[in-house]
C-alpha cells in the first residue's frame, strides 16, 4: 500500500483526540481503535465514536476486555471508589497492564493491516503517575513488537509507538488540539462521567483537564454534572 | 503472602498441560488462565478446563478477546484454511501478536494477585516458526513488564516468565508430562479439532504432536476424527 495506515488508540478523552488530529496532519489513513474493558466511565466510548468520525479517521473499532474479571482498579471494580483527592505515587484508578494490553492489541491489528506505526496519546508531563505512561515504557514496547511479530521478525517492518504527546504539559496538549481543530466539547476525559458525558469535576482527570484549559488560557468547554 | 502464586497460561494442548504440572511441582499456587478469541479449535476451552482441574490448579479463568475482529489468520478467520502440509516460514496459523496479548493479560492478572511469576509452554525446538515463541520475546517481555506495571516500578515485584519447556523436543515434553502424572488423553492440540475434542492428524500441531508420542516411544492416546 502507497498510503501509510496507522493504528489509532482513541479513548475519547482530549489527548487521544489531539493524538488522532496529529497522526492526521501526518498524513496517516488511521484506523481508530477503542476498548470496551468495563470501564466505569463507558461515555467515553460513545465520545470515541463521536471524535474518531469528527476527526478522520477511516475506521474506528471497539474490542472487548473483561479486565473488570480481574479486578484491582478503581476504574473496574465498582467496589473500590474513585478517589477525588489528589495521591501520592501511582493511584487506585491505575488499571493493571492496562497500556501494556491495549498496544499489544494494537500490534495484532496493524500487523493485518501491514501498518507499522501505532499512536497513542500518553504523557509524561501533566499525567497522573501511571506507569505505563513513561518514555521507557514505550520504548520497551518497541523492541518487543519487533520480536513478537512475524512482520518484524522478516523485516517487513520497524514497529513505531508514536507518542507526540509525550513531552507536552495539558495545556500544551489543548492549545495543539484547538490549532488542528479539534472539537474538545466531544470529548469525554472524566473517570466516573455519567451516561451522557457529563463530567464529575472532582475526579483527578477533571482536575488535569480543568487547569489545563485554565493555563492555555481558553474556555473549558466540558460538561459538567449539577452538583 | 507465603505461598507462591502464579499465572498459567492453559491453553488446553499438551504443553501447557506439563508447563502447568511443572508450575505445581515447583510448589505454585496456579491461577490458569485461557482466552476464547474466537479460535477454530474451541475443543481445546473445554479441554483447559479438564486439565486446570485434574493437574490441580487453584483457579481457572477463561478472558475473551474478539481477535476475530481483525482477521490474518487460519485460527481466528474461517475463511482462511488451515494448512495440512508443512510450510516454509512463519505459517498462515499465525495469530498477531497472540503471545504478547496472552502474557500482557497474564501480567495484569498477576499484579492483581501480588503474584510475579507467569508460566507459559513456548517451545523454541518443535515449533512451528511462530516469532513469539522463541527466549528473545520472552526476555523482552519481561523487561516490558517491569517497567509497565506498578509493582515493577515500585519494587515490589521482579516479574519472570517462566518457559519451562524452551528448550526441550517434543518427545521430551511427553516425558517430563508423563513423570509428573499429566493425562494426555484430556488435552486437545488440533487446530481443527470437532466439537467434542477429536483431532484431525493432518494439521502442523497434529502432527508435531503424533511424532512426539513417536519419539517419546509411548502410545498416542489422541482420540482422532474418523477419516
Amino acid at each position: 500500500m502507497n498510503a501509510k495506515h496507522a493504528v489509532v488508540l482513541l479513548s475519547g478523552g482530549l489527548d487521544s483526540a489531539t493524538t488522532l488530529a496529529i497522526a492526521r496532519e501526518q498524513g496517516y489513513l488511521c484506523h481508530a481503535l477503542s476498548f470496551d474493558y468495563g470501564q466505569r466511565h463507558r461515555a467515553e466510548l460513545q465520545a470515541a465514536d463521536r471524535v474518531a468520525t469528527a476527526v478522520g479517521a477511516i475506521e474506528h473499532r471497539t474490542m472487548r476486555i473483561d479486565f473488570a474479571g480481574i479486578g484491582g482498579s478503581a476504574l473496574t471494580d465498582t467496589n473500590i471508589a474513585v478517589p477525588e483527592e489528589q495521591q501520592a505515587g501511582i493511584p487506585i484508578t491505575y488499571v493493571p497492564a492496562r497500556n501494556t494490553v491495549f498496544l499489544s492489541l494494537a500490534l495484532g491489528w496493524a500487523e493485518v493491516l501491514n501498518s507499522s506505526d501505532l499512536f497513542m496519546g500518553v504523557n509524561a508531563v501533566d499525567y497522573s503517575g501511571y506507569p505505563d505512561c513513561r518514555p521507557a515504557f514505550i520504548h520497551a514496547f518497541e523492541q518487543l513488537a519487533n520480536l513478537a511479530t512475524k512482520a518484524g521478525v522478516e523485516g517487513v517492518s520497524q514497529f513505531k509507538v508514536h507518542a507526540p504527546l509525550i513531552s507536552l504539559s495539558k495545556a500544551q496538549i489543548i492549545q495543539r488540539g484547538l490549532q488542528l481543530g479539534v472539537d474538545f466539547s466531544q470529548t469525554v476525559s472524566c473517570y466516573q462521567a455519567d451516561s451522557e458525558g457529563r463530567a464529575c469535576g472532582r475526579c483527578e482527570s477533571c482536575r488535569l483537564r480543568r487547569e489545563g484549559f485554565a493555563a492555555a488560557g481558553v474556555p473549558d468547554p466540558t460538561r459538567y454534572q449539577a452538583r
